[in-house]
């Protein structure tokens, strides 16, 4: 492993399935099951020659968790220059340097850095809220950025996303499914088809609370395909435990009962 | 029970869990799991004032099964006469002819005799290929129309529907996950503001083939719920059997292991 520094209120976290260690901070930004899911659902570009990006990249979560199932090379974009930074010694600390590179930019002019129509994957977990947080929600305002519409638009974010990829090349978004008919319009109107789309429960019998998408840049509007529901925990009590395909992404392992 | 002739292909099938009884024949039209799918997903004005339209009728499945659960008005329409006195007949057969009107029209001009901004609730089952079948697909004419976009189109469905409804009047649909994108952009289109999706699976591990939506005319774009995901059939081996839910809609019991 490389050798890096910590800040006062940083700490590493391991993800276990990937081997993956990662620089958090609770008072900055911690990556979330969102960031596993998007990664496992994504599929990461085989030849050595895919290029994959990950814009909105936070600490790099979602990269890094991609980092070892592609030969390819991975871009992060990354606005805010804490989170940046953190997400950079996290390359240097898991010797991903030689793969993996980080943009300090807004991602409304990454094409300066990246061309156009020269990417094969993007992926993104972009902010959730598109209503400005009020001071109670997040008087924090790392994370403010990271979540609410500040800084960017899921607009920009898509029309970022078209420009980046080539004919045919393919996104992967997590979003909220309160904003799912939006998301589909705004990819529609950006050359994004939806081929799949995957919903993500808390447990049995309640509302989904995330939606996974993957979609082809100039793809054809038909064919969408909903894959099978992912609850996070499992349906035992009040005390649930992870599900046994939630365990797997953390844990690299199965519990008994899958 | 009123007392209806039969032709020589019909048969009389029950829907055990609303005690209605349904004219088939398998060479002109038998309702299918979508339908019960449906009438069981939407929710029927309660007050004996309220005015619920289904369109697309077929043999009347729909409006039939919603029969029992409103003391309100049911309007079928139906473009296909066979169709249409079928669902008559069974309309007579169940002894509501003075709840349930049907109407022997082409949907598209149904609003000069059921009044625009007048009904509180559409349900719809519309044919789901948009695409013209080959003979090969369906030498019976009768099921072709039913299936295909023959004598309709999705748009004009769902612009009737939204003509028919009163402000905050409330749609439900079902249809084939992989029109999706294209059902909530004509959805949008036509002032319809989905509320609530609920996916079908045939069973655990496989793909959506059914999706069940809950819209509201003039409502706001934001705030979609994903429901619980319904499994078609228990995950039992090969020769599942239905699973609870799906038991209970059709035979009003639940079996042992809900």
């Amino acid at each position: 492993m490389g050798d890096v520094k910590l800040l006062a209120d940083e700490r590493v976290d391991q993800l276990y399935s990937q081997d993956i260690q990662i620089i958090q901070s609770s008072q900055v930004f911690s990556f979330s099951l969102d960031a596993v899911l998007l990664a496992n659902f994504a599929k990461a570009p085989a030849s050595p020659k895919g290029k994959l990006v990950d814009l909105c990249a936070g600490n790099g979560a979602v990269g890094l968790f991609m980092a070892p199932r592609t030969r390819g090379k991975i871009a992060m974009v990354e606005l805010q220059p804490r989170l940046a930074d953190m997400a950079q010694r996290s390359v240097v600390l898991n010797d991903l340097a030689d793969k993996v590179t980080v943009y300090n930019q807004d991602l409304a002019i990454i094409t300066e850095q990246i061309p156009k129509d020269s990417i094969d994957v993007v992926t993104c977990n972009p902010p959730y809220f598109s209503d400005l947080p009020d001071s109670k929600k997040n008087p924090n305002n790392y994370l403010a950025i990271a979540r609410h519409e500040i800084a960017t638009t899921l607009n920009t974010v898509l029309a970022t996303t078209s420009d980046l990829l080539k004919m045919n090349g393919k996104a992967y978004f997590v979003h909220r499914p309160d904003r799912l008919v939006e998301l589909l319009a705004l990819m529609t109107a950006n050359r994004l088809a939806a081929k799949r789309l995957q919903f993500v429960y808390p447990k049995a019998g309640r509302d989904a609370n995330i939606v996974l998408v993957e979609a082809i840049k100039d793809g054809k509007a038909t064919g969408l395909k909903i894959l099978p529901p992912i609850m996070t925990y499992d349906d035992h009590g009040d005390h649930g435990e992870y599900s046994p395909i939630i365990h797997k992404m953390l844990y690299g392992e199965s519990t008994t009962n899958e």
